[in-house]
Formats: C-alpha cells, sequence, structure tokens
C-alpha cells in the first residue's frame, strides 16, 4: 500500500527547516560561549513553548508527558495500530553546538509536515517527540524523557544531586513536571512499531569518506568513573618530596592511565577525562583530597569491562606506591545498544532509492534511541558533522545535509509503516 | 653590661604561655577543618584585638601602623638606639594548624613579659610585632605586613584581586587599614639593631636528628608558577583518541614534570602542586581550558633558575605533540635569603649556655623574617614540628618545646643587645 508514494514529494522544504534551526538556537544562555541551552534552564524552558508551538504549526498534535516530553501526533489510518516513532532532544551541554539534538526534532517535525502537506497518509500513528534532558547533567542521570518512556527512570535517579544539593526530583517539580507519575509513564512494546533517529554524527567519519547519509551499527555504551584519592596534607616548603602523598599528583597520573587505555583500544573505544577537584588548593599546603571524573566508551561490552579492570589496576598500583589511599565509583551509564537489523536495511534501502550514498558508523554519543530500542526496532541516520566537531560551540552541519537526512528519515519511516515488525524484536 | 643578666630568671611560664596559645587557636573559622584564621577573615580581626591585648598585660606600649602590623614596645634604657626586634604572624592557612607563626608573636609577648616581671632593663628597646598576612592568600601576595616595614609593598601589590575580583587594596581599607600609607611607612635600617624569630620548623629534620633547638641558615625561595592550557573542546564519545587536544591531560603531565623536578632537587628543593582548573567540567565533552598552579622553592638560587627552565621546557614540549597551546606565567614570590651569622652565632651561643641541643637547619618555609633581614642582621629559632606536619590540623609542637624555643629567643636577645652590629651588615 505503501509502495505508491512517491518519496520525492516528500523532500523537506530547506528554507523552513533552515528557519526553525536558527530560531531554536536563538534561544540559548549568554553567559557561556557557544549555544548552552542545559536542562532545567530558562533558556530550555522558553525553547520547549517554541518547539510544541511549531509542532502544532506543522500540523501535530502535542502533549506533554510527566517526564517533560513534548510529543506530537500525526494520525495514521489505523490509530489503534503500533506506532511509528522519531525525535530526539533540545537541551544542549553547556558551551555546547546548534545542532546535536535539534536536528532530529526539527527533522521529524518536517518529515511529519510534509507527509500531512502533500496528503501522504500513512497506516500508523507518527509520533515526533523532543525528549526531556537527553545530556548528561550535573544529575549525573543523561537521557530523563526517554528513560521515562522506556520505563526505566528509577527512583533512585530522582534522588540524585546536582552541585547546589537540589535533587532531581526537585528539579523537574520545579520545571512544572511531575516526577512521580514519570516513574511510571512507560509505554508498551506493543505501543511502538519502530523508532528511528535522525542526528549529527559528531564525529569524522562520514566527513573523511564523503558519505552524506550514515547508518548507524550500534550506540556505545558508557560507563563512568569516580576516583576519590585521599593522601595527606602538608607544607608545601618543609615537607620533603619522599614524605608526601600528594593526592593531587596521583589523580594527575590516574588522568593519564585513562588516557593510555582509550589510545589502546580497538576500534572503536574512547576514554575522556572529566575533571579534577582537589583540596585544599593553597599553594603552600600538598593537596590531600582530589577527585577525578572520567569516562570510558565502546560499542563492545567486552573492551569495556576489560578496561575497567585495567584502569582500576593501575590507578590503585600508583596510588599504592605513594601512599595515596583511592576509592573507585563505577557508574554504567548505557550498555552498548545495536541497532536492529531491520531498521539498517529500511534506511539503507531509502538512501539508496533516493540516490545518496551512506556508509555504517557507531555512534561514539549515547542516544534517546538507546532507551527506545527497549520499545521495539531502532535504527539512527547520520549526518555529517564539520570537522567532526560537537558538544562545542564549531559543530557545524550544512541545511542541505540536515535536509537529505531527513528526506531519507521520511522514506525510512514510510519503508518500516509497511513493513511487519519481525517475529523476534529485541 | 649585659653579661650580669641571669638568663635563667627569664625562663618562660609554661602554664601563661600554654594558656595564650589555646585562647589564640581558639579564634577559627568553623567552617574550615583545622584552625583556619585567614587574613581579613573575621576570626582574624577578632582575634587581633585579642593579641593587642595580651601585649598590654605584658606591659608592653602597642600600636597598630597603616599596614595593619601590631607593634609592642618594651622601652630600654636608650630609646634612641637602634631596636632589637622580634615577631611573626597569626594568621594562618586555610585548613592550617594551631601553632605555625603564632609561637613567634606568643613567644615574644612572653620574652618582654619575662623580661619586664625580672625587671631586667635591655640597652634597646625590644619591639614585637604582629605582622599582617604572613601566608599565601588569595591576592597572591604573602607577607604584607612585613613587605610594608621593609619598604617593598608596593602600589603594584594592592591591585592584585582575590577570587571574587576584590583589589587587595580595598580589602585592607575594608579591614579598617590604612593601604596608601603602608606603602610609605618602611622602617630605616638604623632603627633595627637585629631581628630574630622563634617559629615551628614545618619540616621532621628536628625530630629526626632529636634537637630541640634549630638554628636557621637559609630561608628558601619561592617561585611560583601558573600554566594556561589551551586545546580544543569535541564530543568525548566521538572525537578519535589520535584527534584530541585535552587540555586537561596536558596539565596532568605538567602535574608529574613538576614533582619529577622536585624529587630530582639537590640538598633543598622541593616542587609541589596547587591545584588544576579545568573547562568546560561535564564528562561529555574533551576539555579545552586549563589552568595549573604550582611552585618551587629551595635555599640555592641556581637550583631555583635551572628549575624554571627544566619545568618550561619539559611542560611546553609534551604540551606541543599533543597539539595544546601553552603559556607560562612565573611570580618570584621570594628569593632565597641566607640568615646573619652574627645572628646564627648569638642564637648557638644562647642554646649552649642553656644547655641545650642545636642544630643548623634550612627553611623550607618563608617567613616574615625574609624581609626584615632588609633592615638589619636576621636569624631565627625554630623548634621542633611533630611528624614534620605543617598547614593541616594535625599540626602540633609541645609547649616545652616552645618553652624552650621562648628561652633561647629571650637568651639571644640579651646576647644581641650586648653586641655591636658588624661593619658590614646585609
Amino acid at each position: 500500500m505503501t509502495t505508491r508514494i512517491d518519496l520525492n514529494r516528500l523532500a523537506p522544504e530547506p528554507g523552513r527547516l533552515s528557519r526553525r534551526l536558527d530560531e531554536l538556537a536563538a534561544f540559548h544562555d549568554p553567559e557561556h560561549p557557544g549555544w548552552s541551552r542545559e536542562v532545567f534552564s530558562e533558556p530550555y524552558r522558553a525553547s520547549r513553548a517554541w518547539v510544541r508551538a511549531q509542532m502544532t504549526e506543522a500540523g501535530l498534535e502535542t502533549v506533554v508527558d510527566p517526564a517533560g516530553n513534548i510529543i506530537g501526533r500525526l494520525p495514521g489510518k489505523d490509530p489503534s495500530a503500533p506506532a511509528l516513532v522519531t525525535g530526539s532532544h533540545t537541551d544542549t551541554v553547556r558551551q555546547g553546538g546548534r545542532f546535536d539534538g535539534i536536528v532530529g526534532v526539527l527533522g521529524g517535525i518536517e518529515v511529519a509536515q510534509r507527509l500531512r502537506e502533500t496528503g501522504t497518509r500513512l497506516e500508523r500513528d507518527l509520533l515526533v517527540v523532543d525528549f526531556l534532558g537527553e545530556e548528561a547533567n550535573e544529575f549525573g542521570i543523561s537521557c530523563i524523557g526517554s528513560r521515562s518512556i522506556a520505563g526505566i527512570l528509577a527512583p533512585e535517579h530522582l534522588e540524585r544531586t546536582d552541585g547546589t544539593g537540589t535533587r532531581l526530583g526537585d528539579a523537574m517539580e520545579r520545571f512544572g513536571l511531575a516526577p512521580q507519575a514519570a516513574l511510571s509513564s512507560g509505554w508498551r512494546t506493543k505501543d511502538v512499531h519502530a523508532y528511528v533517529e535522525l542526528h549529527v554524527e559528531q564525529g569524522p567519519l562520514l566527513e573523511r569518506s564523503g558519505h552524506g547519509i550514515g547508518v548507524v551499527s550500534a550506540i556505545a555504551g558508557i560507563d563512568r568513573l569516580l576516583v576519590h584519592f585521599a593522601g595527606q596534607t602538608g607544607h608545601s616548603g618543609t615537607t620533603p618530596m619522599e614524605d608526601r602523598h600528594d593526592a593531587l599528583v596521583s589523580a594527575a597520573a590516574a588522568v593519564l592511565t585513562v588516557e593510555r587505555a582509550g589510545c589502546g583500544a580497538p576500534v572503536h573505544g574512547v576514554a575522556t577525562l572529566g575533571s579534577i577537584d582537589s583540596s585544599p588548593r593553597s599553594m603552600g599546603v600538598i593537596t590531600d583530597q582530589a577527585r577525578l571524573w572520567a569516562e570510558i566508551r565502546s560499542i563492545d561490552g567486552n573492551w569495556l569491562r576489560a578496561t575497567q579492570k585495567q584502569i582500576v589496576g593501575e590507578i590503585a598500583a600508583e596510588a599504592q606506591q605513594r601512599g595515596v589511599d583511592v576509592d573507585f565509583e563505577w557508574l554504567t551509564d548505557q550498555d552498548p545498544v545495536p541497532t536492529h537489523e531491520l531498521v539498517q536495511d529500511v534506511i539503507a534501502e531509502a538512501a539508496g532509492g533516493l540516490g545518496l550514498g551512506w556508509k555504517a558508523v557507531p555512534s561514539g554519543a549515547g542516544h534517546d534511541a538507546a532507551h527506545l530500542a527497549r520499545l521495539g526496532p531502532m535504527g539512527m541516520v547520520f549526518v555529517p558533522s564539520a570537522g567532526g566537531r560537537s558538544h562545542c560551540p564549531e559543530e557545524l552541519t550544512e541545511v542541505a545535509d540536515i535536509a537529505r537526512g531527513a528526506h531519507v528519515l521520511a522514506a525510512t519511516l514510510v519503508g518500516l509503516d509497511g513493513r511487519e515488525q519481525p517475529a523476534s524484536i529485541q
């Protein structure tokens, strides 16, 4: 039935897409460089009213769920059938870029608008979701909205606190959300036919290979680490070097250990330092307390497990030599999640059908899609990032590339609309 | 004439000394561990009224000079003769200890009080000084009071700012001082016959060798370093390790470079890290900006100069390999200052005369004495620090050791009172 749809007619309007990208990026905190629209911030609050208005303008029925997800619905022929779902997020990291996240939300809105404008009626409802708070934040919990929809937002998450001691639950309430209800507002697997997310690659692979479309093979797992170092203070001028137990020096050695672990990774694996805190911070006093935040990422769960052990062993051995006590806290933020073969195939066919070259790429970044994979077949469409830069003000993807990605998203959704779910889904 | 003085009668009253040590230590900021009485803090302000009252109780005439130095005077037979000067400071580092500084002020007051109580009239005036703000502070200027007395407090010092952007000059005014007048209230060399300071060693040498008295040979020079690292941000999950220019990793490597420089030092030389700041501090973003504070100390100026070059060369080479830009700011806080041979001799004779063993030791810490050396022959008496610990809550010197040190101080001042200044003074 969907075979009769003329996919070329679904091409996005680049001018409208470009205008929306500019308008949404204009909501940002001027106190930080780049485009900062952090979760629960005032610019984020303001931008969300704008997002909802754009969904309405596109002809979608909108609701905001207890977790703050903005959901726009384009009704299909059979409202009782499992829905097609697309979307992404509109929050940013501090000092972030203009395209991470918003491309998937605005691309999804554009796809829905083109479907409506061209009178293309899908069998199923299409849901376009702006998931709340996808980026890592001070509460240490990314993907707040998509975790809620996936049914894995847990009471302990609401108890986590930011730097000021505010609970996530309280921050959500102050933002007008319903955190308790968000714990039990997960969707059922029978609600979702498939999930496809359009996103900028945020890495250099597509640009380097000259492909305009990336078909994501897997989303990397993320393990986060907090190491506490406890040494001994003392006077900086009078304590002999051999008598010292300097927590900051151990933390610095640990930075290099973490970096080495990343540099020794196989095909995909990276290790990154967050920051070092230490006290006392006086130059006249040897540091006795230091904390180091770091993370490792890979699409290979075995590499993540082995690298955790390697990092712990090497940091502990160095600190022991120095007479510094160490304590490790690991937090698995996300296990690696492969995309579904069905969705990979349909994206590749959609790109091919539109005459666009594509390449299979891993996603080093986490995405809402990783959580939506619990509800049905999941896949992602990547578009190139200039210089591979992301999470920084220089982040850039050309509107033409975004429009091509949105066109592939449209064709993919149409393609999935006509497919049965495979018997064994994730 | 002073040969007739019975030095044994000048022995301090340990009970009074102990009470004053306890009472002064009780003035501290309860918001920090240990004994925090930082310059310009409220506990410091309150403690200074107490110090002045103790001087009065001891029979001293007191004044506070424009820089905030509290000066107590015990008149001698000839008020026109150059004065004997002793003293130290009563401010602490944050999270500091109970003895650093206050031992020299309270010891000096006790010596003056015993001289008065025993009717021991010196030829010269004895000045006991509580110098303002000796410790390193957020303005990056230690020894504010003794610099003013030495005539080297400069207009640029008043322009330095703390973490909140407050000028030192404004902080002094708010504390009731007269910063402009402090620039020109230096003493003349003919005002000072000699300067002797009693202080805790803050290091382990006396305790390890079993000597109760240290005769300080020299005060270490201090060179302070701020390194700026400028790399490139990027997404922590998607930027290949080999494409990174991580400022925090370069800063960590620099920490180890600085430590190696200290560990390779000759007899006396140490290198200490202050802290690392970095931004952005998000785990999802590669660090592009980092700052590292560090210092090196030695009584050997040649070692300091060579080590500066070594540190700069090694940090710059590492950062260049990583594609991170570096910028160095060196600040010589203090050149190495030898103590005067005359004062060394008189301290050693005084200790010997009281039947106390002594050892020549370097001072790794800076002291007000280093600035007073500009005005006349300078020396220092050290007493042991338990475990060599200082600038930390565990800092401990037994009252009996402090009393022995104060007794040696008394005998030294009596000895210097009867000596002529050598023809060539510093």
